[in-house]
C-alpha cells in the first residue's frame, strides 16, 4: 500500500481500498497536503470537499459562511504542513435554482477567508446539481514542509487554540436552539492557524496535522503515520466556552465532549522534549495564538488517552457514521 | 472586473458576477488555467468538477470511465496552456450506498487517464452525498505558458483533432441506443491533448484553449481574450464518424452539429500566418494528433461563422441550460 499509515475509521479504510487499487500510480496518499519539489522549496497542494447536509446546513448558517468555512478547511491543511499559502481554486455545484447572487455570496465568503491569510482565488469552476457542494484546493510553499511522520518518544504532545466549540455549535442546532456566538463562530468562522503553523515549522515540529475529525481519530493517524504510540491527558485539553454546558446535557464528561468533536481547525503538533511553556509563550506573543500541553509521545503504538491519569476511551468525528 | 474576458453565455455571467463581488481578491479568472510564477517556470493549477446527471449518467458509462473523463477534462486545460502535468489530486462525493470498491473503480479511472500523460493521484478527499461529484485539480509545469489572449489579425485558426463525436455519443443514448465504438470513446475516453498542447507552444503557439463548450462557444472566448474577430470555415472543420448520421437526424447539417457539441476536448490555437500544412504535418508525426486549419483571426470582435462561405449561426453548449 501506497502512502501515510493511517488510524481506524471508515473513511480510511475507503481510502485504503484506493491506495490497493491504484499502487504506484498514488504517491504518499494520506498526509494533510501533497509535497511537490519546487525550484525554492516544496509545492504543498490540498483539496477538500463540504457538501450540503453533511458538512453543514444553510438553516445553520449562511452561504458567506458556507464558503468561509470551506476555504478555511482546505487552508488548515497547509497550516499543518507549516506552508505559506499561494492561492486556492474553488469548484462549485449550485442548486439548479440558486442565483448568480447566492453564488456570488458564497465565492465572497471563500475569497474573504483567502484573504485573511493572502491567499487569493487563482480560478475555478461552476456546475448545477441537487445540492451545494464546494471543493476548495489550496496551494502553498515551505521550506521545510512538516508531515505526520517523524513524531519521536520524548517529544511533547501540544494543541493551539481551544477544542469542543464547533461540536457546541453543531449540539446547539441539533436541539433546535441558537448557539452562542463565540461557538457559533468556532464552526462557521473557523481561523485556519497559517502564522501558527509556520512558526512551528520554523521551531523544529517533528510532525503535524490539523484536527478536522477530532483530537481522538486525528491522533491516531499522527501515531500510525510516525509509528510511534501517544499517551494524552484529557484533563489538560483546552476547552471551548459551552463545551461544559453541552457535555452536561450529554451526561458525558467535558473532556471527551472536547476530544470527539471534529472540525475545530487547530493544529496537534509533536515538539522536542526541550520545547515548553517559554517557547509557547513566544509563539502566542507573536501570532496571539495560544499552545497546550497536553502529553507526550511514547515508543509503541496507538494512542492512550487518560482522563486524570485513568484510560478513557473516546471516538473520532466520521463524516461516513 | 478582474480576469480575462469571457464571451456570451449564463455560465460565463456567472463567472463575471463572481469577479465583479470578489474585486481584488480574486486573481486571473477565466483563462484555462491559474498561472503562478515558479522559480524554474510558471505553475500552471485548474480544477474541474464533474456532476452526475449534468456531466454524465451512469446507465451510459461505467464508473471507471467517470473518472476517467473527470481527470482528463482537467487535464486538457494543461494541454490548452502547453504545460507538463506534475500530478492531480480528485476530491469524490459518493452516494452514501457506494461501496468502498465503487469508489475505487472510479479512482482507478482517475489514475490511469493521468498515467497515461504522467501525471500521478498526490491526494484528494472523500465524502459522502446524494450523488456522485469528481472534482479533479491539476497541476502542470510550462516555460512558456499559453494562454486564450495573444491571438493577432493575420494568424490562421486551427482545431486538433475531430469535432462531434462526444454529442453523437450522447444523441445516440438520448435515443435509448447504443454509440458506436469509436464515438463511444470520444465521450467515455477523451484523450487530454498533453504532447499536441506541449508542440505547440513550443511552436509559437499565440493563444489556445480546450473545446468543452463547444467551438461555437469556446471561439467567442478565445476572440474576447484576444480583443480580436475570428472568422471560421464549418466545412473545413475535421468531423468525428457518425457526426452525418446524427446530424440527419436532427435535420441539421454535420458541420453545425460539429461546431456545436461540446465536451470533445480537442485544442483551438491560433498559430502565427507562418505556420502552414507543413507544420501540422510535423505534429502528426511527433504526436499521432491531426492538426486541421478551420478559420483565421481578423481585427474587431465576436466570431463569424461560415458555411461555404455564408454566414452562419451556431450556439455553445452549455451545462447551465
Amino acid at each position: 500500500v501506497t502512502g501515510v499509515p493511517l488510524g481506524p475509521g471508515a473513511e480510511f479504510d475507503r481510502v485504503r481500498a484506493i491506495a490497493v487499487a491504484l499502487g504506484s500510480a498514488a504517491a504518499g496518499l494520506g498526509d494533510d497536503c501533497a509535497a511537490v519539489p519546487d525550484g525554492t522549496g516544496t509545492l504543498l497542494v490540498s483539496t477538500d470537499v463540504s457538501v450540503e447536509g453533511v458538512h453543514f446546513r444553510l438553516d445553520w448558517i449562511a452561504l458567506e459562511e458556507v464558503g468561509w468555512r470551506a476555504a478555511a478547511a482546505a487552508l488548515s491543511d497547509l497550516a499543518a504542513s507549516g506552508a505559506e499559502p499561494v492561492g486556492l481554486l474553488a469548484a462549485v455545484v449550485a442548486p439548479r435554482d440558486a442565483t448568480d447572487r447566492s453564488v456570488a455570496e458564497l465565492m465572497s465568503g471563500v475569497a474573504a477567508a483567502g484573504a485573511a491569510v493572502g491567499s487569493p482565488v487563482l480560478g475555478g469552476d461552476l456546475a448545477a446539481g441537487s445540492a451545494w457542494i464546494i471543493t476548495v484546493t489550496v496551494l502553498g510553499r515551505a521550506a521545510r514542509p512538516v508531515s505526520r511522520h517523524g513524531a519521536r518518544p520524548g517529544d511533547g504532545i501540544w494543541v493551539t487554540g481551544s477544542l469542543g466549540g464547533a461540536r457546541a455549535a453543531l449540539e446547539a442546532w441539533r436541539r433546535g436552539e441558537v448557539p452562542t456566538a463565540s461557538v457559533r463562530r468556532a464552526f462557521a468562522r473557523p481561523e485556519p492557524r497559517i502564522n501558527a503553523g509556520r512558526w512551528l515549522a520554523d521551531h523544529a515540529a517533528r510532525a503535524m496535522l490539523d484536527l478536522s475529525d477530532g483530537l481522538a481519530g486525528d491522533a491516531s493517524h499522527l501515531a500510525a503515520a510516525s509509528a510511534v504510540g501517544l499517551e494524552i491527558e484529557l484533563r489538560s485539553l483546552p476547552r471551548a466556552p459551552a463545551v461544559g454546558d453541552e457535555a452536561r446535557r450529554l451526561g458525558i464528561a467535558a473532556e471527551s465532549f472536547a476530544a470527539e468533536g471534529g472540525e475545530d481547525y487547530e493544529l496537534l503538533v509533536a515538539m522536542p522534549a526541550e520545547f515548553g511553556a517559554a517557547e509557547a509563550a513566544e509563539l502566542r506573543a507573536t501570532t496571539a495564538v495560544p499552545l497546550t500541553r497536553i502529553g507526550r509521545v511514547v515508543a509503541g503504538d496507538g494512542v492512550v488517552l487518560t482522563l486524570d491519569g485513568k484510560t478513557v476511551t473516546a471516538r473520532g468525528y466520521d463524516h461516513f457514521r
